[in-house]
């Protein structure tokens, strides 16, 4: 029987999920693929946790070095997560000759581009099935199943968190910090909840695959990023009353030499299959010209569904290793001869629709005001309401537009500020009613 | 530049489809491969059709042998389908050491075990992922995403015609006939549509995705299959009022030492992420231990989605020609001598939710008698509505039932049959309350 050793740096929620599914269903793997897939070491400072693993003695350790230094080693998985050790220990693995498995979004949206140049010149393979989307194989379909294909655009939902949290506040009608507790409480928000419902993880996963769609390097600096710590329920509610739910999106299209990147919450159509997309799960859409549109949804976060994925990793680099295919597919789907830096358009230049509710003194002309600003500015409306109760000095008017473009509603915005009419705080959030899925 | 040269054989839809691409798309799938995938030869005996296509001199030929017979062709192509002479010319270019992509579900439904140990004799690869779905990557995912789950279930829709057809019905109320029609006159069904509307076709491509998850032979002959044309306009509003809506589903379920696999149309619930697949789409769900649920959609026929899929095997055969890794995946997801017999449970067997319509006779114990048999026969009643108005003699009676097994639901039927105050044909549509997606 073939063998592969594996070095698990790393042995928290998903490492765990990870040595699970290795020892667990060792026969399982065997059977499929011939090879004895063998944990040979497992570092983590941490030796108190229960994992309810029974780990071979020797074979849990406090330092991942020991792994990195270990010539039986044939690939390292990286568990550690984060910024800072774990690129070093990747690296150091690297350079070693070592293969490595990550699910380290944060890492590879950063530094992604210097790792897999080191990979390339070590010739070894970086794999990160597990980085986005969770247990769905968007990373396998954008470098593998989709490869004839000229991809347009991609639409998904990839922080299952915010995902928790919008649902929550939408089946219950309570406010951001509540559903955030809940989802604390209920394990599907960290501590620190920042990356999470800032938007920013679901950034780094786009900045990964949209660097894997459109052949150019990752770039993650310049993708716009806003969070859901401003949703409320007052405008998840305007929302349904226009037939639509707000979901946290990360959209990527082409426009001919630039593409568009950005993450934000946003309204979509109650039809659309994304609407169905509910608490922890991930989803993504893709079109591509030929296949038109392809929709992958399934659990976003989670010990096992990771760990699925890094296991779906560490058999493709065995079964390279085994059957002699080591870097037959680019590390970013396409050759790195080939990537070009494609500029991300800056959100200024971004056409869409857009909802605005305003805080208004309700008074003869206010209506006026507002759109006679929004008119100057090319913005034209699609439908005025006032909506509920007056709240204080203010009621609110809701607005949707037709397509405008963001520079020009910022600057709408902006102007509309210095109506003494209009109270602070005016409420932006962005309509996506073109979305295809299948 | 690396090259691999390919031999079409058959240039009607699909095959086109997969020339286009080529063609088209050779600078994108260089940059993404490093490969150059050069069409060598064509064989199709049609040389009148406008195909769109500029090929080069010499490339287009009648004789699918002569591609064969090309020592200079690595892979052939086989895009003409059917159980007949594609069989011949498959296993003909196996001997000739060619590996073959095909898309012929109906041929690897039936003969798929004999080509593919005639595959691994010869040392070569056959790749069929656009057999099953169109474009989904549901058997790249089976052979590797999934590699480290146990797969308890898997529900699909499989055939494109079928569910254009019961969109057709639901949305418009047109009776079988009339929606057949449209989809005739839309390039949705064939002229004989026997394969898609009675469930042959998505019985064909469950055998195969079955014996991928499960590790056994494939086996067309044991699936339980029915298909769509007895379902009405009438039944369809009677599931609507229940809350479901009516789709032909391919199913397979694992049990221990033995496994369902079956195709017949069901009811499934309006809030199921499958009722949102309409038109031509296909969908799969899949539960696996690890990954929970993930689903898939995407468009299940058309001349360019199923191209990328078969575009998607032609590249995973180059880069294990060019890279070395040729043999690195079994063709049936588990290595031959892992694949395991293991029986499909008679259809007797099967326990699920039941909707009966029966004619009756408006008169008083009429439901005594029915509900009294269904009760002898251990069959539970969830619920009984006298729905819609009298025609002829009868007026239409509605059951649901609890669970129950199929032998007894049978058993009662034909007992309730010779009751002369219940009219001839009494309906049966299986009701899937329990499917899990993502």
């Amino acid at each position: 029987m073939r063998a592969i050793h594996l070095g698990l740096m790393g042995c928290g929620t998903v490492g765990t999920g990870v040595a699970r599914l290795l020892l667990e269903k060792q026969a399982l793997i065997q059977a499929r693929t011939g090879i004895a897939l063998i944990l040979r070491r497992v570092a983590d400072p941490d030796h108190e946790r229960d994992r309810g693993i029974a780990f071979a003695p020797d074979t849990f350790i406090r330092d991942a070095r020991q792994i990195i230094d270990d010539p039986g080693v044939d690939v390292v998985i990286e568990m550690i997560g984060g910024e800072t050790i774990a690129k070093e220990l990747i690296l150091a693995a690297i350079k070693k000759g070592k293969h490595v498995v990550t699910a380290n979004k944060a890492l590879l949206a950063t530094q992604g581009n210097a790792i897999f140049q080191a990979a390339v010149d070590a010739g070894v393979e970086v794999a990160y099935e597990a980085s986005v989307g969770g247990c769905i194989p968007i990373i396998k379909s954008l470098r593998e199943a989709l490869v004839a294909n000229d991809i347009g655009a991609m639409v998904g939902i990839l922080n299952g968190t915010s995902n928790y949290i919008l649902t929550k506040i939408t089946e219950e009608g309570i406010d951001f910090e509540s559903a955030l507790g809940q989802a604390q409480a209920n394990g599907f928000a960290e501590a620190d909840p920042t990356l999470d419902v800032e938007g920013i993880d679901a950034a780094h996963k786009l900045a990964i695959i949209t660097a894997l769609a459109y052949g150019m390097p990752i770039n993650f600096k310049d993708i716009y990023i806003e969070g859901i710590s401003k949703i409320t329920p007052l405008d998840i509610q305007f929302a349904r009353d226009f037939g639509y739910c707000i979901k946290l999106l990360a959209v990527c299209k082409y426009h001919g030499g630039r593409v568009e990147a950005r993450v934000h919450p946003a309204m979509i159509p109650e039809g659309n299959i994304l609407s169905s997309v509910i608490g922890a799960l991930n989803a993504v859409t893709v079109s591509g010209h030929a296949v038109g549109d392809l929709f992958f949804s399934g659990q976003g976060v989670g010990m096992l569904p990771t760990a699925s994925a890094v296991l779906s990793d560490i058999v493709d680099i065995a079964r390279n290793k085994c059957f002699g295919g080591v870097g037959r597919l680019p590390h970013t789907a396409f050759q790195p001869d080939a990537v070009q830096a494609i500029p991300i358009m800056p959100m200024t230049d971004i056409i869409t629709h857009y909802y605005f509710r305003f805080a208004v003194h309700d008074r003869p002309g206010v209506l006026a005001a507002i759109s006679g600003i929004l008119g100057k500015n090319g913005i034209s409306i699609k439908s005025v309401q006032q909506k509920g109760r007056k709240t204080g000095d203010y009621v609110p008017i809701v607005m949707l537009t037709h397509h405008a473009r963001e520079a020009d509603v910022q600057s709408a915005l902006r102007q509309i500020d210095t109506l003494d009419v209009v109270g602070p705080e005016p409420v932006l959030i962005r309509i996506e009613d073109d979305i295809q899925t299948a």
